[in-house]
Protein backbone atom coordinates (compact mmCIF):
# COMPACT_ATOMS: atom_id res chain seq x y z
CA UNK A 1 0.00 0.00 0.00
CA UNK A 2 1.43 3.59 -1.16
CA UNK A 3 1.82 6.03 1.46
CA UNK A 4 1.29 10.00 1.85
CA UNK A 5 4.54 11.02 2.98
CA UNK A 6 5.82 14.66 4.23
CA UNK A 7 9.49 15.20 4.65
CA UNK A 8 10.19 19.41 5.86
CA UNK A 9 12.52 21.12 7.28
CA UNK A 10 12.00 23.46 10.68
CA UNK A 11 13.93 25.49 12.30
CA UNK A 12 14.21 24.57 15.93
CA UNK A 13 11.88 27.45 16.82
CA UNK A 14 9.10 25.83 14.67
CA UNK A 15 9.18 27.86 11.18
CA UNK A 16 9.00 26.05 7.63
CA UNK A 17 9.62 29.56 6.24
CA UNK A 18 11.06 33.15 7.31
CA UNK A 19 8.82 35.99 7.72
CA UNK A 20 8.24 38.47 4.60
CA UNK A 21 7.03 35.57 2.06
CA UNK A 22 7.15 36.75 -1.66
CA UNK A 23 8.00 35.87 -4.83
CA UNK A 24 11.52 37.31 -4.27
CA UNK A 25 11.28 35.11 -0.79
CA UNK A 26 9.56 32.47 -1.70
CA UNK A 27 10.76 30.78 1.82
CA UNK A 28 11.02 34.41 3.40
CA UNK A 29 13.61 36.11 5.01
CA UNK A 30 16.08 33.84 6.52
CA UNK A 31 14.11 30.81 4.91
CA UNK A 32 16.68 29.69 2.52
CA UNK A 33 19.25 29.13 5.12
CA UNK A 34 16.67 26.35 6.76
CA UNK A 35 17.41 23.65 3.43
CA UNK A 36 21.96 24.46 3.87
CA UNK A 37 21.68 20.77 4.95
CA UNK A 38 20.41 19.86 1.76
CA UNK A 39 22.09 21.67 -0.80
CA UNK A 40 25.09 20.77 0.50
CA UNK A 41 24.89 16.60 -0.73
CA UNK A 42 25.81 15.10 -4.02
CA UNK A 43 22.21 13.68 -3.87
CA UNK A 44 20.92 16.83 -4.66
CA UNK A 45 23.35 18.83 -6.06
CA UNK A 46 23.18 15.24 -8.71
CA UNK A 47 19.57 15.60 -9.19
CA UNK A 48 19.47 19.09 -9.79
CA UNK A 49 22.05 18.64 -12.95
CA UNK A 50 25.10 19.79 -10.70
CA UNK A 51 28.60 17.76 -9.07
CA UNK A 52 30.28 17.80 -6.21
CA UNK A 53 28.51 17.57 -2.51
CA UNK A 54 29.13 15.47 0.47
CA UNK A 55 27.47 11.94 1.75
CA UNK A 56 26.23 11.56 5.12
CA UNK A 57 23.80 10.69 7.68
CA UNK A 58 21.37 13.02 5.82
CA UNK A 59 21.57 11.43 2.53
CA UNK A 60 19.57 8.77 2.81
CA UNK A 61 16.64 10.94 4.39
CA UNK A 62 17.55 13.32 1.00
CA UNK A 63 17.24 10.42 -1.46
CA UNK A 64 13.76 9.79 0.18
CA UNK A 65 12.48 13.49 -0.84
CA UNK A 66 13.93 12.78 -4.32
CA UNK A 67 13.52 9.84 -5.32
CA UNK A 68 10.90 7.69 -3.37
CA UNK A 69 7.50 9.13 -4.50
CA UNK A 70 5.19 8.64 -7.49
CA UNK A 71 3.28 12.27 -7.37
CA UNK A 72 3.64 15.22 -5.41
CA UNK A 73 1.32 17.75 -4.04
CA UNK A 74 2.33 20.97 -3.66
CA UNK A 75 0.63 24.55 -2.63
CA UNK A 76 0.17 27.40 -4.92
CA UNK A 77 2.59 29.60 -2.54
CA UNK A 78 5.46 26.56 -3.26
CA UNK A 79 4.85 26.56 -7.84
CA UNK A 80 5.03 30.40 -7.07
CA UNK A 81 4.12 33.15 -9.77
CA UNK A 82 2.35 35.57 -7.22
CA UNK A 83 -1.17 35.05 -5.94
CA UNK A 84 -4.42 35.49 -8.19
CA UNK A 85 -5.28 34.85 -11.60
CA UNK A 86 -2.58 33.00 -13.44
CA UNK A 87 0.31 34.43 -15.59
CA UNK A 88 0.52 31.39 -18.04
CA UNK A 89 3.99 32.51 -18.29
CA UNK A 90 5.28 31.36 -15.16
CA UNK A 91 6.46 27.84 -15.39
CA UNK A 92 7.18 27.13 -11.43
CA UNK A 93 10.81 27.92 -10.00
CA UNK A 94 12.27 25.06 -11.37
CA UNK A 95 13.57 25.66 -15.29
CA UNK A 96 12.53 23.30 -18.10
CA UNK A 97 13.91 20.27 -16.25
CA UNK A 98 11.73 20.17 -12.96
CA UNK A 99 13.43 17.45 -10.31
CA UNK A 100 10.33 16.06 -9.66
CA UNK A 101 9.86 13.81 -13.24
CA UNK A 102 6.39 13.11 -12.26
CA UNK A 103 3.02 14.19 -11.61
CA UNK A 104 2.86 17.00 -9.39
CA UNK A 105 -0.38 18.40 -8.28
CA UNK A 106 -0.56 22.23 -7.09
CA UNK A 107 -3.47 23.02 -5.09
CA UNK A 108 -5.32 26.77 -6.01
CA UNK A 109 -8.13 28.31 -6.33
CA UNK A 110 -7.41 29.67 -10.15
CA UNK A 111 -8.16 26.82 -13.19
CA UNK A 112 -5.33 26.22 -15.34
CA UNK A 113 -4.54 23.63 -18.25
CA UNK A 114 -1.53 20.95 -17.49
CA UNK A 115 1.68 22.18 -18.16
CA UNK A 116 3.96 19.19 -19.32
CA UNK A 117 7.51 19.78 -19.12
CA UNK A 118 10.76 17.90 -19.56
CA UNK A 119 12.06 14.58 -17.72
CA UNK A 120 8.50 13.57 -16.65
CA UNK A 121 7.32 16.36 -14.56
CA UNK A 122 3.67 17.77 -15.25
CA UNK A 123 1.73 20.28 -13.53
CA UNK A 124 -2.04 19.72 -13.01
CA UNK A 125 -3.79 22.63 -11.11
CA UNK A 126 -6.34 21.40 -8.84
CA UNK A 127 -9.46 23.36 -7.78
CA UNK A 128 -11.41 21.27 -5.72
CA UNK A 129 -9.40 20.83 -2.87
CA UNK A 130 -7.04 18.57 -0.88
CA UNK A 131 -9.11 15.41 -0.85
CA UNK A 132 -9.66 15.64 -4.37
CA UNK A 133 -5.40 16.32 -5.55
CA UNK A 134 -4.90 13.49 -3.19
CA UNK A 135 -7.38 11.19 -4.96
CA UNK A 136 -5.96 12.27 -8.23
CA UNK A 137 -2.29 12.25 -7.13
CA UNK A 138 -2.78 8.55 -5.81
CA UNK A 139 -3.84 7.47 -9.16
CA UNK A 140 -0.46 9.13 -11.00
CA UNK A 141 1.26 7.22 -8.46
CA UNK A 142 0.40 3.57 -8.67
CA UNK A 143 2.23 1.41 -6.06
CA UNK A 144 4.50 4.14 -5.67
CA UNK A 145 4.43 7.07 -2.39
CA UNK A 146 2.71 10.45 -2.59
CA UNK A 147 4.92 13.06 -1.39
CA UNK A 148 3.41 16.32 0.09
CA UNK A 149 5.95 18.71 -0.88
CA UNK A 150 4.38 21.77 1.12
CA UNK A 151 4.23 24.77 2.18
CA UNK A 152 2.98 25.13 5.81
CA UNK A 153 -0.56 25.49 4.71
CA UNK A 154 -0.69 22.17 2.73
CA UNK A 155 1.26 20.30 4.72
CA UNK A 156 -1.01 21.50 8.08
CA UNK A 157 -4.14 20.31 6.16
CA UNK A 158 -3.36 16.75 5.65
CA UNK A 159 -2.12 16.17 8.63
CA UNK A 160 -4.94 18.24 10.82
CA UNK A 161 -7.55 15.39 7.76
CA UNK A 162 -5.48 12.66 8.95
CA UNK A 163 -4.40 11.95 5.34
CA UNK A 164 -0.42 12.04 6.34
CA UNK A 165 1.15 8.30 6.93
CA UNK A 166 4.54 9.56 7.23
CA UNK A 167 6.05 12.99 8.20
CA UNK A 168 9.56 13.77 8.64
CA UNK A 169 10.66 16.64 10.29
CA UNK A 170 14.50 17.91 9.78
CA UNK A 171 15.08 20.10 12.27
CA UNK A 172 18.01 22.78 12.19
CA UNK A 173 19.80 24.86 15.00
CA UNK A 174 18.50 28.02 13.47
CA UNK A 175 16.20 30.69 15.05
CA UNK A 176 14.40 32.54 12.48
CA UNK A 177 12.06 34.00 15.48
CA UNK A 178 8.79 34.37 13.27
CA UNK A 179 7.35 33.44 10.02
CA UNK A 180 5.17 30.62 8.62
CA UNK A 181 4.71 27.35 11.55
CA UNK A 182 4.45 23.98 10.76
CA UNK A 183 2.55 22.69 13.88
CA UNK A 184 -0.40 24.55 14.25
CA UNK A 185 -4.10 24.60 13.33
CA UNK A 186 -3.72 20.31 13.76
CA UNK A 187 -7.01 19.48 15.75
CA UNK A 188 -6.40 16.69 17.30
CA UNK A 189 -3.90 14.87 15.22
CA UNK A 190 -1.87 12.57 17.08
CA UNK A 191 1.91 11.46 16.07
CA UNK A 192 4.11 8.62 17.41
CA UNK A 193 8.34 8.71 16.83
CA UNK A 194 9.47 5.84 14.68
CA UNK A 195 13.16 6.85 14.44
CA UNK A 196 15.68 10.35 14.27
CA UNK A 197 18.62 10.18 12.63
CA UNK A 198 21.57 12.69 13.80
CA UNK A 199 23.13 13.80 10.59
CA UNK A 200 25.61 16.96 10.49
CA UNK A 201 23.87 20.33 11.53
CA UNK A 202 20.34 18.60 11.37
CA UNK A 203 18.64 16.11 13.17
CA UNK A 204 15.82 13.87 10.96
CA UNK A 205 13.00 13.16 13.20
CA UNK A 206 10.39 10.56 11.66
CA UNK A 207 6.95 10.16 12.66
CA UNK A 208 3.98 7.93 11.94
CA UNK A 209 -0.16 8.91 12.45
CA UNK A 210 -0.90 7.16 15.59
CA UNK B 1 35.03 25.45 33.58
CA UNK B 2 31.83 25.08 34.96
CA UNK B 3 29.19 25.04 32.39
CA UNK B 4 25.26 26.40 32.68
CA UNK B 5 23.14 24.28 31.29
CA UNK B 6 19.41 23.72 30.17
CA UNK B 7 17.85 20.60 29.95
CA UNK B 8 13.92 20.65 29.24
CA UNK B 9 11.08 18.67 27.43
CA UNK B 10 9.50 20.11 24.44
CA UNK B 11 6.05 19.21 22.31
CA UNK B 12 7.15 18.73 18.65
CA UNK B 13 4.75 21.81 18.67
CA UNK B 14 7.31 23.77 20.52
CA UNK B 15 5.74 24.15 24.10
CA UNK B 16 7.53 23.16 27.07
CA UNK B 17 3.95 23.60 29.11
CA UNK B 18 0.61 23.35 28.30
CA UNK B 19 -2.23 26.46 28.20
CA UNK B 20 -4.20 27.37 32.07
CA UNK B 21 -0.68 26.98 34.05
CA UNK B 22 -1.98 26.93 37.31
CA UNK B 23 -1.23 25.94 41.69
CA UNK B 24 -3.38 22.62 40.29
CA UNK B 25 -1.82 22.52 36.89
CA UNK B 26 1.83 23.64 37.53
CA UNK B 27 2.83 22.32 33.60
CA UNK B 28 -0.96 23.53 32.07
CA UNK B 29 -3.50 21.11 30.99
CA UNK B 30 -1.57 18.18 29.12
CA UNK B 31 1.84 19.03 30.59
CA UNK B 32 2.71 16.23 32.58
CA UNK B 33 2.46 13.88 29.32
CA UNK B 34 5.25 15.65 28.69
CA UNK B 35 7.86 14.26 30.95
CA UNK B 36 6.50 10.34 30.38
CA UNK B 37 9.47 10.03 28.93
CA UNK B 38 11.81 11.09 32.17
CA UNK B 39 9.17 9.34 34.58
CA UNK B 40 9.11 5.99 33.16
CA UNK B 41 13.51 6.09 33.62
CA UNK B 42 14.99 3.99 36.64
CA UNK B 43 17.06 6.97 37.00
CA UNK B 44 14.16 9.02 37.22
CA UNK B 45 12.54 6.48 40.00
CA UNK B 46 15.69 5.95 42.41
CA UNK B 47 16.17 9.52 42.55
CA UNK B 48 12.72 10.15 44.20
CA UNK B 49 13.13 7.49 46.24
CA UNK B 50 10.97 4.91 43.98
CA UNK B 51 12.32 1.53 42.66
CA UNK B 52 11.55 -0.13 39.21
CA UNK B 53 11.35 1.70 35.88
CA UNK B 54 13.64 1.37 32.61
CA UNK B 55 16.92 1.90 31.29
CA UNK B 56 17.61 3.15 28.59
CA UNK B 57 18.84 5.65 25.80
CA UNK B 58 17.34 8.46 27.80
CA UNK B 59 19.04 7.53 30.89
CA UNK B 60 22.33 9.32 30.66
CA UNK B 61 20.26 12.47 29.88
CA UNK B 62 18.27 12.22 32.80
CA UNK B 63 21.56 11.56 34.81
CA UNK B 64 22.70 14.76 33.30
CA UNK B 65 19.70 16.47 35.16
CA UNK B 66 19.48 15.44 37.92
CA UNK B 67 23.13 14.75 38.94
CA UNK B 68 25.46 17.04 37.17
CA UNK B 69 25.00 20.33 38.91
CA UNK B 70 25.96 21.89 42.00
CA UNK B 71 23.12 24.54 42.02
CA UNK B 72 20.31 25.38 40.22
CA UNK B 73 17.87 28.45 39.20
CA UNK B 74 14.03 28.00 38.89
CA UNK B 75 12.05 30.75 38.62
CA UNK B 76 8.81 31.86 40.77
CA UNK B 77 6.51 29.61 38.55
CA UNK B 78 8.65 26.45 39.06
CA UNK B 79 8.85 26.53 42.81
CA UNK B 80 5.47 27.60 42.89
CA UNK B 81 3.22 28.67 45.78
CA UNK B 82 1.26 30.99 43.88
CA UNK B 83 1.70 34.60 42.36
CA UNK B 84 2.39 37.89 45.02
CA UNK B 85 3.90 37.64 48.59
CA UNK B 86 5.28 34.68 49.75
CA UNK B 87 2.77 32.23 52.24
CA UNK B 88 5.76 30.95 53.94
CA UNK B 89 4.33 27.20 54.35
CA UNK B 90 5.15 26.78 51.01
CA UNK B 91 8.02 24.64 50.70
CA UNK B 92 7.93 23.93 46.65
CA UNK B 93 6.32 20.86 44.96
CA UNK B 94 9.04 18.47 46.49
CA UNK B 95 8.14 17.56 49.55
CA UNK B 96 10.73 17.53 53.02
CA UNK B 97 14.17 16.42 50.76
CA UNK B 98 13.74 17.57 47.59
CA UNK B 99 15.55 15.84 44.83
CA UNK B 100 18.05 18.40 43.72
CA UNK B 101 20.48 18.00 46.96
CA UNK B 102 22.48 21.44 46.27
CA UNK B 103 21.65 24.82 46.88
CA UNK B 104 18.90 26.02 44.36
CA UNK B 105 18.15 30.03 43.22
CA UNK B 106 14.40 30.93 42.82
CA UNK B 107 14.02 34.20 40.92
CA UNK B 108 11.26 36.12 42.45
CA UNK B 109 10.04 39.64 42.75
CA UNK B 110 9.35 39.19 46.60
CA UNK B 111 12.36 38.27 48.97
CA UNK B 112 12.08 35.56 51.27
CA UNK B 113 14.53 33.98 53.93
CA UNK B 114 16.56 30.61 52.36
CA UNK B 115 14.46 27.44 53.07
CA UNK B 116 16.98 24.81 53.99
CA UNK B 117 15.28 21.08 53.92
CA UNK B 118 16.56 18.01 53.88
CA UNK B 119 19.30 16.46 52.17
CA UNK B 120 21.45 19.52 51.10
CA UNK B 121 18.86 21.61 49.16
CA UNK B 122 18.41 25.22 50.34
CA UNK B 123 16.06 27.42 48.28
CA UNK B 124 17.45 30.98 48.11
CA UNK B 125 15.23 33.78 46.85
CA UNK B 126 16.47 35.88 44.45
CA UNK B 127 14.67 39.79 43.76
CA UNK B 128 17.73 41.26 41.91
CA UNK B 129 17.52 39.44 38.97
CA UNK B 130 19.11 36.40 36.08
CA UNK B 131 22.74 37.92 36.23
CA UNK B 132 23.10 38.05 40.43
CA UNK B 133 21.21 34.55 40.52
CA UNK B 134 23.78 33.48 38.21
CA UNK B 135 26.88 34.74 39.97
CA UNK B 136 25.41 33.02 43.04
CA UNK B 137 24.52 30.15 41.62
CA UNK B 138 28.32 29.69 40.14
CA UNK B 139 29.86 30.72 43.52
CA UNK B 140 27.94 27.53 45.16
CA UNK B 141 28.33 25.55 42.39
CA UNK B 142 32.32 25.34 42.62
CA UNK B 143 33.71 23.35 39.74
CA UNK B 144 30.07 21.73 39.28
CA UNK B 145 27.87 22.81 36.38
CA UNK B 146 24.82 25.24 37.26
CA UNK B 147 21.41 24.16 36.04
CA UNK B 148 18.93 26.65 34.62
CA UNK B 149 15.79 24.36 35.77
CA UNK B 150 12.77 26.44 33.95
CA UNK B 151 10.20 27.68 33.63
CA UNK B 152 10.05 28.45 29.84
CA UNK B 153 10.40 32.42 30.74
CA UNK B 154 13.59 31.98 32.52
CA UNK B 155 15.27 29.76 30.18
CA UNK B 156 14.52 32.54 27.06
CA UNK B 157 16.16 35.07 29.51
CA UNK B 158 19.18 32.95 30.04
CA UNK B 159 19.28 31.70 26.22
CA UNK B 160 18.50 35.41 25.15
CA UNK B 161 21.11 37.35 27.59
CA UNK B 162 24.04 34.89 26.03
CA UNK B 163 24.58 33.43 29.65
CA UNK B 164 23.46 29.90 28.40
CA UNK B 165 26.62 27.82 27.46
CA UNK B 166 24.65 24.58 26.57
CA UNK B 167 20.80 23.60 25.63
CA UNK B 168 19.31 19.95 25.71
CA UNK B 169 15.92 20.13 24.31
CA UNK B 170 13.95 16.26 24.08
CA UNK B 171 11.48 16.63 21.28
CA UNK B 172 8.57 14.16 22.50
CA UNK B 173 5.78 13.66 19.52
CA UNK B 174 2.94 15.46 21.36
CA UNK B 175 0.99 18.30 19.93
CA UNK B 176 0.21 20.75 22.80
CA UNK B 177 -1.48 23.35 20.30
CA UNK B 178 -1.18 25.59 23.01
CA UNK B 179 0.96 26.90 25.84
CA UNK B 180 4.32 28.13 27.24
CA UNK B 181 6.45 28.05 23.95
CA UNK B 182 10.49 28.10 24.63
CA UNK B 183 11.76 29.36 21.65
CA UNK B 184 10.27 33.05 21.71
CA UNK B 185 11.72 36.25 22.75
CA UNK B 186 15.31 35.34 21.83
CA UNK B 187 17.06 37.97 20.35
CA UNK B 188 19.68 36.87 18.03
CA UNK B 189 20.63 33.86 19.80
CA UNK B 190 22.83 31.12 18.00
CA UNK B 191 22.80 28.00 18.55
CA UNK B 192 25.05 25.04 17.28
CA UNK B 193 23.94 21.03 17.30
CA UNK B 194 26.22 18.89 18.97
CA UNK B 195 24.39 15.65 19.07
CA UNK B 196 21.34 14.05 18.83
CA UNK B 197 20.32 10.66 20.91
CA UNK B 198 17.17 8.70 19.47
CA UNK B 199 15.38 7.16 22.40
CA UNK B 200 11.80 5.13 23.26
CA UNK B 201 9.13 8.06 22.31
CA UNK B 202 11.87 10.98 22.61
CA UNK B 203 14.88 12.64 21.01
CA UNK B 204 17.32 14.39 22.85
CA UNK B 205 18.80 17.76 20.74
CA UNK B 206 22.15 19.01 22.28
CA UNK B 207 23.13 22.30 21.40
CA UNK B 208 25.39 24.60 22.21
CA UNK B 209 25.75 28.46 21.62
CA UNK B 210 27.44 29.77 18.77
Amino acid sequence: MSKVKLTITMSVDGFVAGPGQSPEHPLGVGGEELHGWLVALKAFRESHGGEGGEVNASTPIAEGILGGAGATIMGRGMFGGGPGPWDGSWQGWWGDDPPYHHPVFVLTNHAREPLELQGGTTFHFVTDGIVSALEQARAAAGDQDVSIGGGASVAQQYLAAGLLDELVVSIVPILLGDGARLFENLGDAKLEQIESVEAPGVTHIRYRRA
